[in-house]
């Protein structure tokens, strides 16, 4: 996804990341984010639902991969495992490292943001269950598991954002999967 | 809390739900939960800033016995056991069983009302893992056990609602730290 990607879908969401962080996501205009991207409004809209959704682009990709990678596992994999394997295999759907750090710099700058975001994740997470019942998890096992895949990749993913000699994303991801087990095993 | 508590908190928070309940979120005005409550609309902006808040007050009293309690576990406490019995200890805070379930059926059918309450456990995980780090947790480390702990919380709190036969929620929350400690063992 370059900058000066020829497709107006990936330009449209190069301009919106730009100019919310320039001067911030209330006081830009989908016309101001169609504009720099070379487009009219109409196409933005034909893109994207709302202002807001052009940051979250992927998420459902996302999730359907995940999702897959679940079914896919060893029916013989621990519920945490399949999980925690399904969210390093998507890791390489994520945009390059800069691209996501400006990215969480601009949600974490506003309320409304975070709170799709954190819709987002939470759907994820229950779509996450939802794939751990259909292999014979019971609810209350597939929630926890579930929402655990969820922490492991939130976390992996602000390390990876944070700091700079992390490695690649699947490994933070597998890195805060370890820490956790240590923390529970110690409890 | 009673349903007729004299006080006009309680009341516009009991009135708000029913009305949430009865015509949808979106259907209601603070003006009809004011009127129900038998206060003026300037009493409702009184004690909550919108219409979404007043199904979220005490979510600060919350999150303050929380970190209170994590600062005061003994020093030899894992960072976990000391996150999953603060949460334990607030439990007593939240209102009755049937209250809780009528305002989790509110939130659930209305998207901008889960936002908020992500928000909330977000913000919740945030002061949970700032608490831990005072305790000299290390950053990673306190962020999931952080997480982990709303998590415990969450899934505690939908098996307490859920299941007539399940315990008080102090007991419900402890039963998915076990359970999640037992998920992350065998994986």
């Amino acid at each position: 996804m370059g900058r000066w990607a020829p497709d107006a879908r990936g330009r449209l969401m190069r301009s919106a990341l730009e100019l919310y962080a320039e001067r911030g996501f209330d006081q830009t205009t989908a016309l101001e984010v169609a504009e720099r991207a070379g487009v009219t409004e109409r196409t933005f809209f034909r893109y994207f639902l709302d202002k807001r959704e052009v940051l979250f682009e992927g998420s459902r990709d996302l999730q359907e991969v995940i999702v897959t990678a679940i079914a896919a596992a060893p029916s013989s994999m621990a519920s945490i495992e399949a999980v925690a394997t399904a969210m390093e295999s998507a890791a390489s759907l994520l945009p390059d490292r800069e691209y996501s750090r400006q990215r969480a710099a601009v949600i974490a700058a506003n309320p409304s943001l975070q709170e799709r975001e954190l819709l987002k994740l939470a759907t994820l997470a229950g779509a996450v269950a939802e794939a751990l019942r259909r292999r014979g998890v019971p609810d209350l096992a597939a929630g926890l598991a579930a929402e655990t895949g969820v922490t492991v990749f939130k976390i992996g993913f602000e390390t990876w954002i944070d700091d700079e000699s992390a490695q690649d994303l699947a490994q933070c991801i597998r890195e805060a999967l370890d820490q956790l087990k240590g923390l529970t095993a110690g409890a």
